[in-house]
């Protein structure tokens, strides 16, 4: 079933123990998109600016994601510069020019409003509203959120978790929402708020899912090398609703699955810098780390 | 199979965010003998001092374990005080008294020398290889160390290495020993020292089972309320040599069960102070939290 993602499409400089990128696609709906693309038709809303490329612009083409809804205003596109710690689990802002997205005003075209599947990228709580106003009743909506929206938009952000049914968030985010350390706790809190399903991203740990009242924990896969973690938690969103979209369903097995599926994505954008090994997949090799996976976790 | 422990026997006085206790039953060969007392014969060598209360020796003999290996010497026991951070990922050592222990000379009763399963809890690597020797070729012999000895005894400790069949370590400990941060590549190197099979456990993120080519990775157990960390890695440990030894078996099946149990052994005891928890389980509390395990993990 068709996918729409609203977030932003962006150019990265990027710096890691394992070298430095000065500029290259990134942003929250362009991770999402390229990995969701393997399971399920792929639309985009967001905005970029003049100086968006066409070569950047065919990475999208090349995956068969829409990009009818992406806006070119007026401007530079949005531009972010950040450095990661040796270990690769702390990373520092440079810089954030926020250009032609400080105004982004997400207008979904009359063509996508019935996309059955929507997930609201990391924006503004009351844009993220005004999207879901803009559809006709999805089946199904995720959403991520972040810090600044948790701390400074805290009463929109409770109105948009009121129409979630799952949010995807990190572990630092869960606490810092819920008021509280335990993940378990966290989660219960979130879940009160709004979505039925919570899913915590933990980094390297993997991930856990709340539904109802079952947990499933989906490990971090181990890597020998990881380039870059940039885009990671945006894959993991990507995989996880393209695969509910691309079985049309959200049940517990579906979404366990869906799980395994945004932490193979996820695991696929650690190896290379940026997008360079999530453009060029094929569905074979992420099926094969989805055996992988349970070859990790599995026991009598 | 019967299984020899050789460890600390101790009395410690710990604070959490939970509460306090001044003066309890702990070290490393007390949780190790009871998690792995749920699964097979267990036997401690160790050494106590005068003030060890009968009470305490009774906590083991309760649960079956032999303590004609667990010498009185003349003075007190080792007695450890601990504080953890509110977040109960880190804590400070407050005190250490030696006492018996500074001249512990582990002396393997005639009756234990053909023990077939052995743990080397956290001792001199130089003791442990002296309990080595003293024994008639066990069938399985798996080892603990840490950050004091890889330092500070780092060729004895490879001697030790050379003849355990299974290190169970911390991510730190497996980093420092190995030189390297990717813990794929740090087990590898510690399987070049040694051991073919390698345990890198994680404190709430799990542990991982390096073992041969193959990895495993056991989750954490997500729980509401943790009151007191001390001793869940050598539970983890009691826990993981207890069912190998039950099943008298170390094939990677028999390892990846052996991970689980390990971690619900781990699970349960942080869930009180001290051995509360520990002292009182029974089997089929043990077997359902397994089976949690596996709804924890499970997907198509």
């Amino acid at each position: 079933m068709e996918t729409l993602v609203v977030g932003s499409v962006a150019y990265d400089a990027v710096k890691t123990p394992h070298g430095a990128v000065d500029r290259m696609l990134g942003g929250s709906a362009t991770y999402f998109a390229l990995a969701a693309s393997y399971f399920a038709p792929v639309r985009v809303v967001g905005v970029v600016g003049e100086d968006f490329s066409d070569d950047d612009l065919a990475v999208f083409h090349r995956r068969g994601v829409c990009t009818a809804g992406l806006e070119r205003a007026p401007g530079k596109t949005f531009f972010w510069a950040g450095e990661y710690s040796p270990d690769m689990n702390d990373r520092r802002t440079l810089d954030t020019q926020l250009n032609v997205f400080a105004d982004f005003q997400p207008k979904i075209p009359e063509a996508y409003r019935g996309t059955p599947f929507l997930f609201l990228g990391n924006i503004d709580p009351g844009l993220q509203r005004s999207v879901q106003e803009q559809m006709n009743g999805p089946e199904f909506v995720a959403g991520d959120t972040m810090n600044f929206w948790i701390e400074r938009r805290r009463e929109a952000l409770a109105e948009t978790l009121r129409g979630l049914h799952t949010l995807v968030i990190n572990d630092a985010e869960a606490r810092m929402l819920s008021g509280g350390y335990n993940l378990i706790a966290a989660a219960r809190k979130i879940q009160e708020m709004g979505p039925p399903t919570v899913v915590i991203k933990r980094g390297e740990y993997g991930a856990l899912l709340f539904s109802g009242s079952r947990v499933f924990c989906a490990p971090g896969f181990l890597l020998e090398q990881v380039h870059d973690p940039t885009g990671a938690g945006d894959s993991f969103a990507g995989g996880f609703v393209g695969a509910l979209a691309e079985c049309g369903a959200a049940d517990d097995a579906a979404l366990r699955r869906a799980m395994i599926y945004g932490s193979v994505m996820g695991s696929f954008t650690v190896e290379r810098f940026g997008v360079e090994r999530l453009r060029g997949l094929t569905r074979a090799e992420i099926d094969a780390r989805y055996r992988a996976f349970r070859d990790l976790t599995s026991f009598d």
